[in-house]
């Protein structure tokens, strides 16, 4: 049975989840919203769908799910209506920048009974997924230790960076999700070191380029993340596990699997350099898995929980980072 | 401009071709024809598309090109019908087995100014395409030696080769095309060498499953093909290019691109074994290349002279085992 | 123009650089001392030198250098008498495990003009020495972040832990080096994390088993140290180093380069698992270097204020981990 | 016990082997011979032997064995006066360049009951050993088809060619041993192609520079030898080996094990490209394994009888050339 869909949000991310949605048997892009005339009309042209409003489609009969893909600022209210409206939420993180307005809209989630599936796309990656797989498959033993290498190719633009909430909400968000995956645990406490390498004008927001953060949970399990807001080689995307018995690791994805030797040596293409393109497939799967857990009633595979986690561990790396010490969790969760 | 298609044949490539048209945006497949009406009505089933008879499709207005994927001693008779009514052909591989109908369909696509795209769906794979275009650029300077290995999971039923062609027509018929393609120069001499090594009932048949060819141009450039009915660990497809200023090699496709470290050591998981999947993106460029070509009316990516050729390399090497000797194309051409 | 060695203490690494003298074109070992004659004997046998008491080797004119090999309480002891005594002095590390004994130490040997390197390896192992060459050559551009992973493939004995310091004085103390040479500045401030997952009896003495440390230097570069105590596919030694242009990584040695593929997937072999294997190349490389400088008279390669400054970063990275705090390298020099 | 050996013939493969037993325990480089008297000179400065005329080694009592270095037109002659005088015999490659003049040599060996090992060095590379011994283990199961590529840095000067016997006498000999042992099987038929690409003075010395040969063992196992001479990457030397149950391979050794990422791409240094630095392991492990043989009175790991074999495989091969047919193994073996 087709699931009919609206997106709101008719912007880079937005294009993303329309093209997917557009391409999955079983899931039918039925509206598009956008403040921008011209943004929802291009998404409208290119998949056929209606143009409306946002009360139009919490209004409308035909319209199952919505797929928030507006400004942050804008998440949690969208969250808070369409759980009331009944339908089910797919929404880009994060819930919103404050931990204490992403507890308050959970709490709305949780009264509605609403379907809530927040977007974590790295958790639907293939190679990740094939990671997890064998970690589960009790290849490596009992985990240990996870190393995560995180690079963008470049920073975003200053105006991104202002309304980000900063590297640590914006960017390292992600690696926080992957962190807990991958440990099976929750962080007891957080270490963060940040620096501003790439661009003295990031420093000037206030905001680092390249920070280093180390996660430890209750049993002494622990995890290094590291990003860097620059990559001359592409999107680098790595995950490593140490276990018990062994390692497990999650290699970068070329942009050809090709191998060139001449007389400088051997020679491999760059990484695929865009998120859109490196996580294609999960993008697809993320859809795929929402429409699974509606239609089936299951529950959804990443929540709203695990987006506050996730902040709430942005928030205790910037006070790590702040007073110079090790942060304890339960400052930011009750 | 929306193109419309029927796929004859709804066999495995015929599901393969449907789903690619499918998913290309400006293909619409509008019927598929097949004598055994619940494969024909599996592939309606999942795309919509009309069930027609063939006579029926010869004659449609609203049908612009049919994807031929019907048993090979077909492929030349329906070729030259569907020429003859004005339609694009893409036909799978080969045209036929025997040299001389293939010339005769040739003629008739000719004479009746056809579009006819042979299918050779390896010049599409996206590492495939990258090795050549390294070569293009000039990293490698010029194409000396060849070395194409491939070799499937496992052999095919008894039934399939029985009316295959055998080994050289079928399987190694892609490698003569890739040989082609890599070397920029026709083949002058082929020695081949056969054994039976999988499985002796093979043999029983008149076929072998463990070849190894050498071609070589009047420049004396070289290509060795390397092939074998068995390989435990997955669809095994590499080519090696060196030439006069480096080497370039396309690698193989795994599973999931992660590492495993044991105390037995460090694995990696074995390679996508199906042709389906290992040339999933090949499959797909093939037909927007076809599509591309017809609504463009530029020349055809892979031609009926292509399929022609790779069939005489494998005449010419099936000559070669059975005499003993180098064989010269030009017993095979005129 | 040959060289004269003694080698005090005839344990392992005494074996190690005993084999390297031995092979040495331009070096002799002469002398080897012992108080277990057993150990001294197997030494003189296999490289036909003379067992002589430290006082003799002290006295001796025929001895041009020691290179240090006794338990590290002796250390700072023997290269005050060996400066002293006029000879060159090669000491493993640490100079000793109480910073105070190790500057006393090291005023001595200025005092005396001495000629003392200390034995860190790893700067001489030639794939590391690559890495450095790499990035001296403008490779990546301006370093921004190092990752240093280092894994024994197995904790030590008790008793080798109870008289070593703890992980951070004992193995870390090599990746502390290796920070310092990677990063091209000296650390500002260093936080540490410790577990306790291979072992719990390591626990019980005080130790961890499981490490992560972030440096920070005055200027924002950042380095990760990840230890373990276990690796169950070998001697784990990896260097990756981020720099404004690319990234540049020193991957680990397995014990043949071969790989195998089956239908598990593809196996490489584990890695070298013991230090002398994996660094044998390094420890003959070290020796040639000391013979080196002490003849040409130029700059050790590794000296006393080298092993001072790893040990003081280990000291840091303990008090980080007791107190929970990030620590500033001014409280342990002045 | 020591084991005192004498080297004939001071070039460059000369030294090599000087070197090896100057650094191996229980050999002694006692003589040297070598008509130019600077060349002698030079090893004997260098490890402190005498510089002795052959007939005086041939004499002498304090040789136990020599190592045959000399230019190849005086092997089987020196072979034959030293296994008269009862000194054990190692002997570079090739015995010679006719087949007759090496079976009349061997005849004399047999009939001395003498003690000779031809130099096919690259049984003795520790990564041939590994993928040897992963196939003895049973890991691929049966040997199917192996894959040789080995490709030279450069073509060595006019001269050398002139006196070398060809491409296939002097470079694919090596090839040719590799094949024997990797198959386990004696080969019956060859199949070659040459090509002049590197160099067309090449070809006017009657020689080729580009070189594929397909050998069949009676029970269809099969073997391809790529051999050019020119490679801007380093001197490549790989083997795969294909069975019923997987593949192994033995991979390049690049100068360093690192990786540069950048703008452009993944980047690994060239291979080592000469052959005493790529197979230095290797010639160690040679001398070792003949002293090894020589005091246990045990078989000689390499023969006079591989020699012959490994020739009349490059005999097979250049009739293969010239008359454009597989040849049979029975016309030069008796």
């Amino acid at each position: 049975m087709e699931m009919s869909f609206a997106v709101l949000g008719a912007g880079r991310i937005g294009q993303v989840h329309a093209e997917v949605i557009a391409a999955t048997p079983g899931a039918r892009l039925a509206a598009v919203a956008d403040p921008i005339a011209a943004a929802a009309q291009r998404l409208s042209d290119a998949y056929g769908s209606d143009i409306r409003s946002i009360d139009e489609i919490e209004a409308a009969d035909d319209i199952e799910a919505v797929i928030i893909c507006t400004p942050t600022n804008t998440h949690a209210d969208l969250i808070e209506r369409f759980c009331r409206a009944g339908k089910a939420v797919f929404c880009e993180k994060p819930v919103d920048l404050s931990l204490e307005r992403v507890k308050t809209c959970l709490g709305v989630v949780k009264e509605t009974d609403g379907k809530l599936m927040v977007g974590f796309n790295r958790r639907f990656d293939p190679d990740f997924n094939a990671l997890r797989a064998a970690i589960d498959q009790g290849r490596i033993g009992a985990v240990e230790m996870v190393t995560i290498t995180s690079r963008d190719p470049g920073p975003p633009p200053y105006d991104y960076i202002k309304s980000s909430g900063g590297i640590l909400r914006d960017m390292t968000i992600h690696d926080f999700d992957v962190a807990r995956w991958m440990l099976g645990e929750e962080v007891q406490t957080v270490m963060a070191a940040g620096s501003v390498l790439v661009d003295p004008n990031i420093g000037k927001l206030g905001d680092f380029d390249s920070v280093n953060i180390v996660l430890r949970t209750p049993s002494g399990k622990q995890c290094t993340i590291t990003n860097s807001r620059r990559a001359s080689y592409g999107y680098d995307q790595r995950i490593e596990v140490h276990g018990s018995d062994g390692s497990a690791a999650a290699r970068n994805t070329h942009e050809a699997n090709i191998e060139i030797a001449g007389s400088a040596g051997y020679h491999r293409p760059p990484l695929l350099n865009f998120f859109m393109t490196r996580y294609k497939a999960a993008y697809a799967a993320e859809i795929a898995a929402f429409i699974e857990a509606v239609q089936s009633g299951g529950p959804m595979p990443t929540t709203g929980h695990d987006g506050l986690m996730a902040l709430a561990l942005a928030e205790a790396a910037l006070a790590s980072i702040g007073d110079e010490r090790v942060v304890n969790m339960s400052e930011f969760l009750d």
